[in-house]
């Protein structure tokens, strides 16, 4: 029992090591920071290979992001090729390039022959092209092919992401030569959690999970114990959709498959997550009107790219203001009226964007579609008669107190019934005709939805008033 | 090769089976629909055991929520013991509790014993306590043990996510003799990547993945290939902080272990993509001023659950109100004035929500940390400041031309610029601070953001407005 204890104490050590790397606060710790830093500027290689060498990719990653750009590009020399590359998968796209573009393209090529396919195009992807084709050029025959192959299918697709080592075998193979032909080959995948069945062709027959592998007995047929393979994935498929599979189905692993249905290479669920997450966070970008930008981007990158939403809006808010104008006359006399304005517009604004948010998110989830439409426009249009009743009477007796006059009070409760109708309406019809005309709801929905709000807000408030205050 | 032939034929059959059941949006197809919708009606158990009984969890879910509530459990009705009950765990918490509450608990009981535990938990932790004891009572011992363990833990934990079947052997069992257990044992999980391997008292030592198991030599003991098991993850830790270490370290599986470090379950990736979705809906979700809400609740429900938010809105509605109440005497003078006042606090709502959107987000993923928290502020100051310039002379252009009048346009710019500024303040430095007193920036920032330029917004611009007319 010896070893096994070793091996614990081991694992404590690890632990150690690992809670030593980051603060409670999940944040690259202070003291790692300073230990790796002063190992920078001794040049103390060994230390740096010790203490930094071992790392998983993504705390490196991490370790990069937080170092100075003189010390990641100085940290990256020192450990020369005790540098796991893969790193460079976990951080921001400038300190990518940074690093990249400060290597000689020969160790760059050297690098790329150890990683898996999918995170050397991933590294690749944003070279620009001279560099790109300098280090291909630079790798053996086989490996070139394989990551070109991978590169010439467009971005965000299934054939861009996938990893083009597997594990494939003949169907009249047995269970047990399969598990000798593993046990010998040492060309397979780092990690892998199905093996292939194919033809001569490579035509995909089917795929075998290896828990089914583990409980076959050794003589029988894969072809026998293979399932159908009905969840392979084009290579050309969207990344998102392949996502979406992987989350219907539950995949670990999926083929990946040619326009002849021939195996090309296998996505993992490791690479699915990234995308899931990507997406998510495009939604969330997209709806606080932000485009694909990352937070090493220059201010004026982040200025232009912010600029464009920021016009529409002011197309907008020059037609509410517009509005306004409309009924100056009526605000002269009555200036109460531009104080409270804002008060029915914002209103309506905020219970806009609350629909607006549950329907964009759940046309994204596909949760949201023709057998419930109906069903959760009529549920918004009576929480908006709901809260708009509700908020009505509220605003109604505050401003009439404020200003002492019970009018305007009943004036601005109407108009707040009439808005938040309104942006119940806007706030589900919008992103559900956009989506039907194909256009992102995440994207397009809120300067809609808060154009209808901020007109018929200041149109129903100023409408009401120049009418019962010309009648009464 | 004919056995060959037949499965390629077979797959094809899938995918076209597969086809009908969605249109090309991915939604539950019309044709399927009516058809099932028939068989329904005419009572036809065979043509649903058929059509609707070899459907995967999710397609089935699906076809629910498609339902009728009343086709919905006729449907689970006639399947009898057909029915998949894993599809409950993919519909919405409304439907599933529909269709278990017309169900008698012995038909639960009985169809729960077939599921794996985690998906057991997921429809028994919504049920009241009452009916949960009832169906527990009736289940064998072991299983009630386990599935009482895992509802014991508090929701949204690894404990109450984790699937209480896993593989574990002892550490001087040699490779082969593991993969002859599980060749023999039929009480395996339906799907695992990996073996744990435990001392007699449970306490884990370490773990293997399968892929290794398969490429080591019978001889070899399996505490020789083990690793260490640094990502074992305590049963309370909090489910988003799971899926965090899963999404560091690409783990697929990950052994959840008690306060004594004893294995006490296994959390597997399909669980965590799932928590990764659920997290990402609920950021955006909080950002637009929406709480836990599903599609299917009532409008009552919905009603009530949105009302706080727009509450706190009417507050600081009413405070930026009363800016503007400060400048009535200017506003009557000038109606141009309140023409024009909401453009200047809009488009800095606008540009403090970009602002703020990218902050939560990157506080979310951990990317904003303190070692780059001050290069991303002088970034949001400098877009402030370019953005602020170049609409600041757009809108006093607009205006000035618009009202004839270049003074208005003068002061316009220089309220823009203002706001502008303290937008991009605003919207970087509140989620900050708010994330620094552990207190959600997705739920709160918001709303602060926008009182801070609606109220700057309009006291920088009828400000400057009152200043200039009366010393000009």
């Amino acid at each position: 029992m010896e070893g096994q204890h070793e091996q614990t104490d081991d694992a404590r050590a690890a632990e150690g090591q690992h809670a030593d790397i980051y603060d409670e606060d999940g944040v690259i710790s202070q003291s790692f920071l300073v230990h790796v830093g002063a190992a920078i500027a001794d040049r103390d290689t060994l230390t740096l290979k010790r203490d930094v060498g071992d790392l998983h990719q993504s705390e490196l990653g991490d370790l990069l992001e937080a170092l100075a750009p003189e010390q990641r590009r100085a940290l990256v020399e020192l450990l020369g090729t005790d540098f796991d590359f893969s790193a460079l998968t976990e951080v921001d796209e400038a300190i990518r390039l940074d690093i990249v573009d400060n290597l000689p393209n020969a160790q760059i090529a050297q690098a790329v022959q150890e990683l898996d396919s999918d995170d050397a195009v991933y590294i690749l992807e944003d070279l620009d092209q001279e560099d790109q084709d300098e280090i291909l050029s630079q790798l053996p025959f086989t490996e070139r092919i394989r990551l070109r192959r991978a590169l010439d299918y467009p971005e965000e697709t299934a054939g861009r992401r996938m990893q083009t080592e597997f594990v494939a075998v003949p169907p009249f193979w047995t269970v047990g030569q399969t598990i000798d032909y593993m046990r010998e080959d040492n060309n397979l995948p780092d990690r892998f959690s199905q093996i292939f069945v194919i033809d001569p062709t490579f035509k995909l027959l089917g795929a075998v999970d290896l828990d089914k592998i583990m409980r076959t007995k050794r003589a029988v047929k894969v072809e026998e114990v293979m399932h159908e393979t009905r969840h392979a994935i084009p290579a050309t498929m969207d990344q998102e959709e392949a996502a979406r599979e992987f989350e219907q189905y539950d995949l670990l692993s999926a083929a990946v498959v040619d326009e002849n249905e021939r195996l090309v290479g296998v996505l993992t669920i490791d690479d699915v997550v990234d995308v899931i997450q990507q997406e998510a966070e495009e939604d969330l970008l997209r709806m606080g009107g932000v485009g694909d930008e990352e937070l090493s981007d220059s201010i004026l990158s982040t200025s232009r790219s912010r600029v464009p939403w920021l016009l529409v809006n002011l197309v907008t808010a020059f037609l509410a203001a517009s509005v306004i104008g409309l009924f100056d006359a009526t605000i002269q006399q009555i200036v109460a009226l531009a104080v409270l304005m804002p008060i029915v517009a914002g209103m309506g604004g905020n219970a806009g964007s609350q629909t607006m948010t549950v329907t964009v998110r759940a046309l994204a989830t596909k949760d949201l579609d023709i057998y419930n439409a109906w069903r959760v426009i009529r549920r918004e249009i009576g929480v908006g008669f709901i809260n708009g009743a509700v908020f009505a009477v509220l605003i109604g007796l505050v401003a009439g107190t404020w200003f002492g006059d019970p009018n305007l009070g009943g004036i601005i409760a109407a108009a707040m019934i009439i808005n938040m109708f309104a942006a119940a309406l806007a706030g589900i019809l919008i992103p559900l005709l956009l989506d039907r005309l194909n256009i992102d709801p995440a994207v397009a929905s809120a300067v809609f939805v808060t154009t209808v709000t901020d007109c018929v807000g200041f149109f129903a408030f100023l409408g009401l008033a120049t009418w019962w205050f010309r009648y009464s």
